[in-house]
């Protein structure tokens, strides 16, 4: 039935297993597509005859290809080869010569292209109803504003039109739609995805973001575009490793009490406070933090000199023809014109200051979680008060890109109300695979059904992950696993919990002479036992920074596992049994910690 | 002698260790000013008896102050508590109540502060000249001019009048007057010296810097001065490892013929590849590059958006009182009126794109080198041109600070017109060990006397070559060695050797089970001996994938060369004994072998 397939690349390609074709699919899409019946939605939504034609052109199903016949939309501020990009200002519009750079890596993987979407216009804005063209409505209730600005393509995946889509992100836009379409909101490490072919909001900040109905489609589909682009001069090289069980014991940083937020929505507050609770039941480790300085970095944005990027992009039109720019957005980029390099430099100096204070709290932690949206505002609110609403839509998101962090926005328990309820992780840049593990495990543990859908989020699960390509697996016999004291050691160089394992049944486990901190000392040798490990990914450019801090008589070798797989890990020379006790009968250190 | 002592930091430790007092010194560098005679040095010499009284102060040596009794001026845009700050700028002056960080750091080492010295006004000039006081004279040559912006503190440390000065350093500041004045100028990694109680010019690209006779001195106050300041939101931790003998191979890039500029100085550019000549006599290996890139990178300083950083730090004089600023730095500096914010960003942009296109040229090698000043000008070529001049001496200086490189200016041999040689080594930031490194071997091998002096260059040598602060030691034992079958997986990951050593005398010798490759094991246990080691230096980005190879028993951990140093190197678990031959006899791998 295809009627009820769930567009999840999973599905997708199962059903591609069987009878389904390529262009079934596609007339599958724009039947949807009838059926919601939301104008709003695309600015330029592609002819049939023509995607049917892409479809046809992949021939037979091939699953080397990960995104095979996977529908996609794009906002409208993405070029796709002979189309118009308008940006959401018709006046702006132009034909794309080429593809941006990251369609066409989505192309090549085997995605069809569906459609331009809606967007605020010139991407600035969170409500996604500052648009010339008919908004699209919110896919949960069409009271409540879509988001923005990415909001066309936030709504088209909401509804399950198609898998996933790309928006843009420099503030939230990114995110906030995600947390009001009850979805997956992606949004990479600043330069993981190419910007070439891409309309600027403020270059310096702004990123290609993802909406799926799953963390793991969308993970899928960041991995295929995080293609390094030596044409974009912002671009930086990110690993995109598979995603993994997250670790079982870290630290989560939250606003304080006193720097929570939700603007009197107090079922938003309950329900951010239960998603915390979640973490914690995981075995975060929940850090209280003053957010003052996040929401001062955060206040730079729209304060001031970054305007200035936005003005850059539109300012010819701005001088012949302002009219044909959105008063909103108008009176909010024109305001640049204020503003003098000197004050640019100010701007910056301000920044640091705030950064300054801001990054110790960030590294004092594995992440920070806080809620995606502080609480909900309708048409109504937008029309009585276009900017105010707006802004505090960006209090949680604004600060994110300024900090150079990755972030997901995630669905959780639908909040008491009925309506969707959504966090969002955020971690240092590079580290998207690591909010993307967690928010899939907070997102299987939320079971809510997909966006506005009723598919059911279908059951994953990692039990063994694996190390990428570039990573080295470390089994860690002591201090180094999770929550003890050295595992600040690996985390601070990228490195990632796998799963838990034992040894062989023939590893003596000692605790050493010496500390604190306290080391035990794993020994292969007769009368041993399986002892308790954890195996973790380092990325094999850190294991040297990771060894200096290695003292004798430990050093890093081979560790034989239960099952018989040889892993790189903790070893210990037999002089360390100098003054050691034997501590084999607890089967492993935490054990051997808990019982003193 | 006090009249001809050396003011080296080494030379006046030894005349503290007999019976001369800091009074002394202090008393002997006021002689040594009177005798110069220069009236332009200084803006603010101090009173002798207060700095008289600071020497008292100091008590008996105490050599474990590595700055005990060591004169030192500052550039008079860096505060000295009690004492007027001008920056050049009578109109500016200000009394700083607090030292500078950087200088109270030094003062807690030791040193003694003499007073503050003239610059190009508000730090912006290359020539030195620019200064509402009289300028200071070139201390080799006074048809010359002295160099800027830190003019002052480059001719007193020429004449030998104290050991060491601070400039500061954004766009050559402090590397053209160390070649004008033929002496050290250590430019360190942005951020590793605070800017906390100087005064901005470029506040992103700022840096103190330092002038010494000697690498080891210059060295030797960088490193005290680098201390990690929480009240600088631009401060960055960097290391200060101990200078050491540079590796026997490494990639030096060098601009190609046709971008090497000395604007028709052919004795200049002599110089400049005799230099080159002797830098692949040391094992380099030379790269010749475009230098476009660079120059691009270079031109963006003073056309357009970075000027406005001067403007914001003399925005109130410029409007209140424009005629106190000196008319050529009032030019520049109010240029930055016509950018706009929309300017600025525009200017970020295009200056990414070129630092994209030179960034790939500093990775491709370990460092760069280039000629310090591309030639000479004289005071009367400053007056007939006061920009043209100044704009062609930071020909090689003015891309540093924007492409985040760390550099060191040294004196290499005079140039057959009797004029200084000099040469600027540099590399990615944090690496200013590396470069000063190579700059002490440099300078050790062209000899000439320091300064403006006829003191001669002391010897200096860094026996045993250490790895740098991207390398990690590893002890080979096996097979790993030098021309034996595995020596190929150090080299082919850009190991490098480092020298010969022993174990201590506690380590057996095992010819493992199993091969070819025949493996041996290296177990510390009783009836030990000591072992033929080899130490090779291997990139730490690489230690991963090396460890990738090492099979079970073979772990890396820490091994004990016979001198009781530790170093990372091959360990065995004590299950390789298994089966295992004692070869601890012959006292190393390669004798065994030869054994057999």
């Amino acid at each position: 039935m295809l009627q009820t397939l769930p567009f999840t690349i999973e599905s997708l390609h199962n059903a591609y297993q069987g009878d389904v074709k390529a262009q079934d699919i596609v007339e599958e899409v724009f039947r949807r597509i009838d059926t919601v019946n939301d104008p709003g939605i695309f600015i330029h939504l592609f002819e049939k005859q023509e995607v049917i034609a892409a479809a046809n052109a992949l021939g037979d199903f091939d699953p080397s290809k990960s995104l095979w016949g996977i529908p996609f939309v794009i906002k409208d501020n993405i070029d796709a080869v002979d189309h118009p990009t308008t940006a959401g200002c018709p006046a702006f519009a132009y034909e794309a010569k080429e593809n941006a750079f990251v369609v066409q890596a989505l192309l090549d993987a085997g995605a069809i292209l569906i459609g331009k979407t809606n967007l605020d216009q010139f991407a600035t804005g969170l409500v996604g109803v500052r648009s010339p063209f008919t908004p699209p409505k919110n896919s949960m209730d069409p009271e409540i504003v879509p988001g923005g600005s990415s909001g066309g393509s936030g709504v088209a995946v909401g509804h399950g039109l198609v898998t996933f889509s790309l928006g843009t992100d420099t503030a939230g836009s990114g995110r906030v739609p995600a947390a009001l379409n009850n979805i997956i909101g992606l949004k990479p490490t600043l330069g993981a995805l190419s910007n070439t072919g891409v309309v600027p909001a403020c270059r310096t900040l702004d990123t290609v973001s993802i909406f799926a109905l799953t963390v793991e489609d969308a993970y899928q589909a960041y991995s295929v575009a995080a293609k390094f682009d030596p044409e974009d001069s912002y671009a930086r090289v990110v690993q995109t490793p598979p995603l993994a069980a997250p670790a079982p014991s870290f630290k989560i940083g939250i606003p304080n009490a006193s720097t929570r937020e939700f603007f009197g929505d107090t079922v938003q507050q309950a329900s951010f406070l239960d998603s915390v609770d979640q973490l914690a039941s995981f075995g975060a480790e929940i850090v209280e933090m003053d957010f003052t300085p996040f929401y001062e970095v955060a206040k730079m944005l729209y304060e001031g000199a970054w305007t200035a990027e936005r003005y850059t992009v539109i300012e010819d039109l701005l001088k012949s023809d302002p009219e044909a720019i959105h008063p909103v957005t108008r009176g909010i980029i024109q305001s640049a014109e204020n503003f003098t390099s000197a004050d640019t430099f100010r701007g910056f100096y301000r920044l640091q200051d705030y950064k300054s204070k801001a990054q110790p709290l960030i590294d004092s932690v594995d992440m920070l979680c806080v809620p995606s949206i502080p609480t909900f505002y309708s048409i109504k609110d937008l029309e009585e008060d276009p900017v105010g609403p707006n802004s505090r839509y960006g209090t949680y998101t604004n600060f994110v890109n300024l900090m150079d962090m990755c972030g997901i926005a995630v669905p959780v328990k639908t909040r008491s109300d009925g309506r969707p309820g959504s966090v969002t992780l955020l971690a240092p840049a590079g580290q998207d695979v690591v909010t993307a593990s967690l928010a899939s495990k907070l997102h299987q543990n939320s079971a809510p059904t997909l966006g506005a859908t009723d598919w059911m989020l279908p059951e994953v699960s990692y039990e063994k992950p694996a190390a990428g390509p570039s990573e080295i697996v470390i089994a860690a016999v002591g201090a180094h696993m999770s929550g003890l004291p050295l595992n600040g050691e690996l985390t601070k160089l990228g490195a990632r919990f796998l799963y838990s394992s034992k040894t062989s049944p023939d590893y003596k486990l000692y605790k050493l002479a010496g500390g604190p901190p306290f080391r035990p000392g794993l020994i292969q040798e007769e009368g041993g036992a399986s002892i308790e490990l954890e195996i973790w990914a380092l990325p094999k450019s850190n294991f040297g920074a990771f060894i200096d801090n290695i003292p004798s008589p430990l050093g890093i070798g081979t560790v034989t596992l239960a099952n018989g797989e040889e892993v790189k890990g903790f070893i210990c020379e037999s002089k360390g049994k100098v003054g050691a006790e034997d501590i084999t009968k607890f089967g492993g250190w935490r054990a051997f910690l808990n019982s003193q």
